[in-house]
Parts: structure tokens; C-alpha cells; sequence
């Protein structure tokens, strides 16, 4: 572990207010490798210049700082009324630091900072009263990559924590050629560094993860913070339908084989059985997280004055509950086969993706609702549809998560936005939901 | 009018049976720019050898041919019995000699083949039995321009003897930069010769051509060929459903505006009422003729893991009454209208073709059920979807068309194919197509 930080301490405040915090998103949000918007990835000098920045802020706070084997940055406090060893229990706080192509300021980069300015609490309240009554110690990390933009290759810092870092991964080249591997050699690591970063061998007691929904649910509930049940299961198909291209002035309508036609009949499909569970009308179907999505329609050969030949489609398909899930998709690919037979089609597909649900922790979920409460909100739960660190962090140890609300969902984009009432009430949630997990822990 | 033979007639056979006119469609179709399949264009090399190799085989059966001032080829055999003038009373049997880019060998080419042989028969009856019936002149053409491959306007050739050349055109430019106009020049043309093509002044009786059905329906009917009862209307539109693009996984079902699911609504309305139409089921809409198409689906951004925002899509409708067809057009255009409202989107469209419908003459038709029911078949009347030269060519005279059976109805594809037996059947036909015409005539 080496030290991050090369600003001087002194001259930079630490982040105590929401308004602090937002000021520091603002200031990452400079560190970019394009001019035109924020593009921070993992492994670049971006990426060492966010680590020094954010250990500037920790140092700031009189915080100890350090960079893991995986480029993580780390802070730490520990109450006095605990050996300082690193072996004592600990609660991590985190998110991640990376950044996809012309994103967002808040997409991760809000739940870190979130998490240095609870640790600043924490440490200045222990201070001002002469001791803490937190039982644990409390850490706070920044994942060096969550979004995979430069290696394709999604939530590398989280896995390296967990202790699920392949080397198989090092091989793999971002779009100049350079490898993982080569990457982790100049930014003065190495794939055996960052294999030691699991922390299997002493794992946290839990981790907690601030992020913004990237979602339109809360902001239609008119709230403020929720708290996360899940993190949806995903699997992603190729889909083609493959019928007969005809010229579309001479072929009658009985005689065509449109493949375009039996994709609009599946594509609705898709969505009345997605709808349906979301509404309850499936009574076979408890989990109402499901959702299920045709993102892509591409149509051979796609030709005004000829009728479509094949038509590939993507599915995209997610709920809490794998098992649900997979029978929602047994359904609708049943439901596929009996539209392409009618029309006289022939229907395949090909599994692109698929990743299992991961659940909060239901005492750490009880922690954040106690947390929400303390700002005058009633508590809400939500699942993720949206894949976060804490997926990979629960092959450690439980983890949970605070969702804050964020402009009509809108994420990964320029037009990203909070206001700053609600990142106060999410700073305040985050301490007390420590405070309650430190209640339940004792 | 130039001589457009440099071949020497005794070298050549006339084209007197089905075999010859198909061994004539391969022999065109190695006339070609591309050496990897049959790409024939307007004003090239190729369109001058295919005219030069066409007059051949009317100079093989001693008919007179000559070259029109748009590059169209003529042939033109006249009874003994009448005045070798050119102001006798003239039947125009043609079709067209271009191809589309790795085009099939039958397409347009056969129905030029065909008018040559039925010339070449009627010369030689003559001979035989001294005289002939007839109490007309018999004229083939084989028009340069009938797809428009070249300079995208169609049905040049075709438009030139109807008197409906525009002067415009002359600056419509080929891939490389040449003008029609320059073209014409290098191949010995020019805008004024193309004018001067015009047959206003002394129209034909008629107009008869035959061509490959280029759809299924003879197929299907087990029937080798057809009595075209008139050429469809076409209207084109660019059509747009515009919603909200959204994250795939965390936008609930009930707050999506998904422009793929609203346009896989309308494509299934535009199926199901063209579908209605044919069959009969639409009271109101007597003309069965009626199909619609959706070619074209392109989504933003076209992404697995997002909803779509926006889907542009086509829409092809033709029908042979064209009163009905804009009504059936409306109607759709009101449904994607509401099904756009219902579900949150705007939608909007744009017309970016439209071409009435072109009637076949009730008196030609019936000499062409007279000219089939000679060959043993029951006559059978069906519309053409697709467009040919007999639309532009009903501004100057009455025009009947005469379809055969294609395998499984490709065509504009190198799998394109006849058989032998329908086209000496499409022949004898055509000779006594031509025999019932005269017989009206007279």
C-alpha cells in the first residue's frame, strides 16, 4: 500500500456539509482525459489524479489514507476506544471513482464522498465529545473501476476486495492495445497486488453503498432516499426472428413470412408479461422487480419497399428473484417459438449475458431505513435494476445500499443531477444509519 | 434514329421457341460492367452491346430495327397488306433491357425477348401462308432506363416515347459525377434526341408487355401465368415515435415511453388492416389489392441495456384504387397517432414517395385472358405491386400486361428463374394475345 496523496492537507478544507460535498463532485468532475465532458478510467492518470484528490480531502479531516494493490483508495478512522490494528471490526462505506465515457458527476463519485464526509463526522464529532460510540472502526473506498469503460471488463476494484480478481483478466487490451496487465505495470502495480487486495482473510462486518437511483421511482414517489432491497439478476439475449425478404408491391399479405411483424408481436408480449408482474395481475409472480426490455431491432434487409427477411432483437431481463426471472424468460421465449411457428418463422437466440440477483442485508436494509427515518421521510424500498460494487462486495460481506433520488433518472450523461437538500438528507441518513448499525452490533 | 446492329445477321439464328428466347436471356446476361454478376446500366457499354445484340436477332428474323433518340431499341415487323409507312396503326409489345445492380437474367429482358420472338413469328407466318391477318403493324422496344439504376429517376426510356421527358432531368447525376445529359452526348444522344423520342403525335393502338410476376401469387396459384389488371399506387413515408430513452433496469414498466413497443403496435395495425382488406373482411374497402409495409426500423440508441427513445420506421401502402388506399393510409396514420398519445410519445411522418395507380385496359386485358386461354389454362386476373414501363407508357396509349410465374417470386437477385415450359406458354400467349387484339380491332 503505498500513499496516495501528495496535496498538501493544510490547504484544503475537509467535507463536512452537503454543499462541501457537491463542491468536491464539481472538483472531480475537472479531472477527465477529454475536454468536452468527464471521462475517467481506471488506470490512467485520471484515475491517480481522483485517488490524490479524494486522500487530500481524507487527509484534510485528519483521516489515514492509502491506495489498495487494485488502485482502490482507502480512508479510515478508528475510535480511540479501539486498537488502532487493522483487525478490528469495520464497517466499509464506498462506491466507485471511475467513470464511464462523457458521464455524469454523481454516478459513484457522490456515494464516495458521501462516505468521506461521514467519516469526517464521526471523526470531528469524536473530537468535539472526547470519544465515540462506535463499536467498530469506520473505512471508506473508492473503486478504482465499477463501469469497465477502458478494459470492458465491469466492477475490477469491488472483485479485487472480494478476493475474486482473475489473473485470466490481465490479458485483456483497452482500445490502444494496452493490457490489464501492462496497465496495473505503469500505474506501479501488478496483477499479483492487485490479487492481494482481497480482504477475504478479515472481511468488513458490512458495506454500505450510497449511489443515486438512475432511476425515475423515487422522484415519482416524491422522495428523497430509499433504501435498496436488491440488486436485480440480469440475462441478455441475442434474438432473431427469420422469415422471407419479399417485395413489398407483390407479395399478398397471406403469403409473407414478415419478420418484423413477429418481433412487434413479441416485443409487446415482452412487455404485457413485464407489466403484468410489476402490477401484480400475475398472481404466480410475487417478486414485482421484474422488468424486461427490446433494446435493439435490427432488420435484414431493412429496406423500404421490401418486406423484412429476419429481424434481430436484443431482450434485457431483470428481477430480485433469479428463479422468477428464469420463468418469466421460459415464457416469453415459449411465447416466441409459438409466434415465429404461426407465421410460418423460425425463432433462435443466444444468451449474451447473465449475472445472479444479489439481496441486501436485511439487518443492514433495517440500519438505512432507521437512517432515512432520521430525516423526516417515512422509509421506501426499491430494488436496483442497475448493477453496482456491491454486487461483487457480497461475495465478502453483507452489504446494503441507500438509493437518493436524482433528476427525471437520468444517469450516465451529462445531465446527471441532485439537489442539494437531498444529498444533505442522504449525508444525514448515511451517519445515522451507521449509528443504527452500530446499535444492532453491540 | 441510328442503325444500332454492327453484328452480321447470317451469323445469328432468329428467336423462334422458348429455348432460343432463353438462351437470348443468357446471352444478354453475360453482358455486364460487373464480372461477378449482371449489372446493365443506361447509356453504357452494356446498354449499347445489349441493343446491338437485340437487333441482331430482329435483323436474324428480318425484321427492320433501329435506335430511339433516348436509346431505346425497336424492332418492327408490318404486314404486306398495309402501307410500309410508319403511320399505320401499330401494337407495341416491350419491356425493358437495364438491370438492377447483381440483378437476375429475366427481369424486364425476357418480356423484350418474348416481343422479338412473337415479331419473328408473325414475319414468318407471313412468309409461309403468303399474308398475314393482322391489320396492324407489330413493334417490340426494349427500353435503356427502366430501373433507374444509373441516375435514380426510373422509367426513363418508358417516359421518352410517351412525350414526358423533362429537360430537368439532364442534370441528375450517376455515381462518378456524369449528367444524364453528358451521357446521352457520349453515346451519341442528347436531351433533344430524348425529346424528340416522344410517339405523342401518332400514339400506338396499344401497349402489351410481358413480364415475370416478381411475387408469389402465380406460385402459389399453381398457374403459370396472369392477366395484369393494373399497376398499385404507391405511397412511401418516414415515420417517427418518439418517447423517452431510459435506463433498462431501473425504469419500472409503468413509467417507460418505449418508441420500439409503440411502433411494434402500429406495424401489427398496419398488418392486421391490410391483412382485412385482403380478405374481404373490411366492407368499406372493396379493392382487395390493398398491402402495406414496414421495411425500415431503426432505434435510438439502439442499445441492449436501454429503452428506446425514438424508433424511425417505413411505410410502403399501395393499392390499385388510390381513393382507397389514402383512405386506408389515413386510418393509419390516425392510429399511430392514438396509440402514440395513449402511451406518452409524439409521433410524426413525412411522405417521401407517391405514385398513382395506372388502370390496364378492359380491351387488352381480355385479349390477354384469350392469348392464356389458349395455352390450356383458365385465365386469372391479378394486380402488379410493382412498378414497370407499361405506367409510364399508359400517358401515351392503353396498356396491358401479361405476368408469368418466377420461382418463389425473387426477383432483382441472381436466383431469379423461369421455366422453359411457362415461357413457351408466356409466347404462345402472347401471339395469341396479339391475334385477339386484331381480331377486336378489326
Amino acid at each position: 500500500m503505498s500513499d496516495a496523496g501528495s496535496m498538501r492537507p493544510d490547504a484544503i478544507a475537509p467535507l463536512e456539509t452537503a454543499a462541501d460535498v457537491l463542491a468536491a463532485c464539481d472538483t472531480l468532475a475537472a479531472i477527465s482525459r477529454s475536454d468536452s465532458g468527464i471521462d475517467r478510467r481506471y488506470l490512467t492518470p485520471e484515475h491517480a489524479a481522483a485517488n490524490a484528490t479524494t486522500a487530500g480531502w481524507l487527509k484534510a479531516a485528519g483521516l489515514q489514507s492509502w491506495q489498495d494493490g487494485a488502485g482502490n483508495l482507502w480512508g479510515r478512522w478508528c475510535p480511540e476506544t479501539l486498537s488502532s490494528e487493522r483487525e478490528v471490526p469495520r464497517l466499509v462505506i464506498g462506491s466507485h471513482l471511475d467513470s464511464v465515457p462523457d458521464a455524469g458527476r454523481y454516478d459513484g463519485i457522490l456515494g464516495v464522498l458521501l462516505g468521506v464526509a461521514a467519516l469526517t463526522h464521526f471523526r470531528q464529532r469524536a473530537e468535539e465529545s472526547g470519544g465515540s460510540r462506535l463499536p467498530f472502526a469506520l473505512e471508506v473506498v473508492g473503486f478504482g473501476d465499477e463501469e469497465g469503460t477502458r478494459f470492458g471488463a465491469t466492477l475490477l476494484g469491488s472483485h479485487a476486495i472480494a478476493g475474486r480478481w482473475q489473473p485470466g483478466w490481465e490479458i485483456v487490451e483497452d482500445e490502444d492495445g494496452i493490457s490489464l496487465g501492462d496497465a496495473l505495470e505503469r500505474f506501479g502495480l501488478s496483477g499479483q497486488t492487485a490479487a492481494r487486495a482481497s480482504l477475504q482473510e478479515n472481511p468488513p462486518l458490512g458495506y454500505l453503498e450510497v449511489h443515486i437511483e438512475q432511476g425515475p421511482v423515487l422522484e415519482a414517489e416524491n422522495l428523497a432516499l430509499g433504501t435498496v432491497t436488491g440488486i436485480a439478476g440480469a440475462r441478455r439475449f441475442a434474438v432473431n426472428f427469420v422469415g422471407q425478404a419479399g417485395h413489398a408491391g407483390t407479395t399478398p399479405m397471406a403469403l409473407r413470412q414478415d419478420a418484423l411483424c413477429a418481433a412487434a408481436e413479441w416485443t409487446l408480449a415482452v412487455e404485457a408479461l413485464a407489466c403484468d408482474v410489476q402490477a401484480g395481475r400475475r398472481a404466480d409472480m410475487a417478486d414485482h422487480s421484474l422488468v424486461a426490455t427490446v433494446g435493439c431491432c435490427e432488420l435484414r434487409p431493412g429496406a423500404v419497399n421490401v418486406i423484412p427477411g429476419g429481424a434481430a432483437l436484443s431482450l434485457d431481463i431483470r428481477a430480485l428473484d433469479d428463479a422468477q426471472r428464469d420463468r418469466a424468460l421460459d415464457e416469453l421465449l415459449n411465447e416466441a417459438h409459438r409466434i415465429a411457428a404461426r407465421r410460418g418463422l423460425t425463432f433462435h437466440c443466444e444468451q449474451t449475458h447473465a449475472a445472479d440477483a444479489v439481496a441486501c442485508d436485511e439487518g443492514l436494509m433495517q440500519a438505512v431505513d432507521a437512517g432515512i427515518a432520521v430525516t423526516g421521510q417515512a422509509p421506501f424500498r426499491l430494488p436496483s435494476g442497475a448493477g453496482h460494487d456491491a454486487m461483487a462486495v457480497s461475495h465478502l460481506c453483507p452489504v446494503g445500499m441507500l438509493f437518493l433520488r436524482c433528476e427525471r433518472g437520468i444517469s450516465h450523461h451529462p445531465l446527471e443531477a441532485v439537489t442539494e437538500d437531498d444529498v444533505a438528507k442522504a449525508l444525514a441518513a448515511l451517519i445515522a444509519s451507521i449509528e443504527a448499525v452500530a446499535t444492532r452490533y453491540v
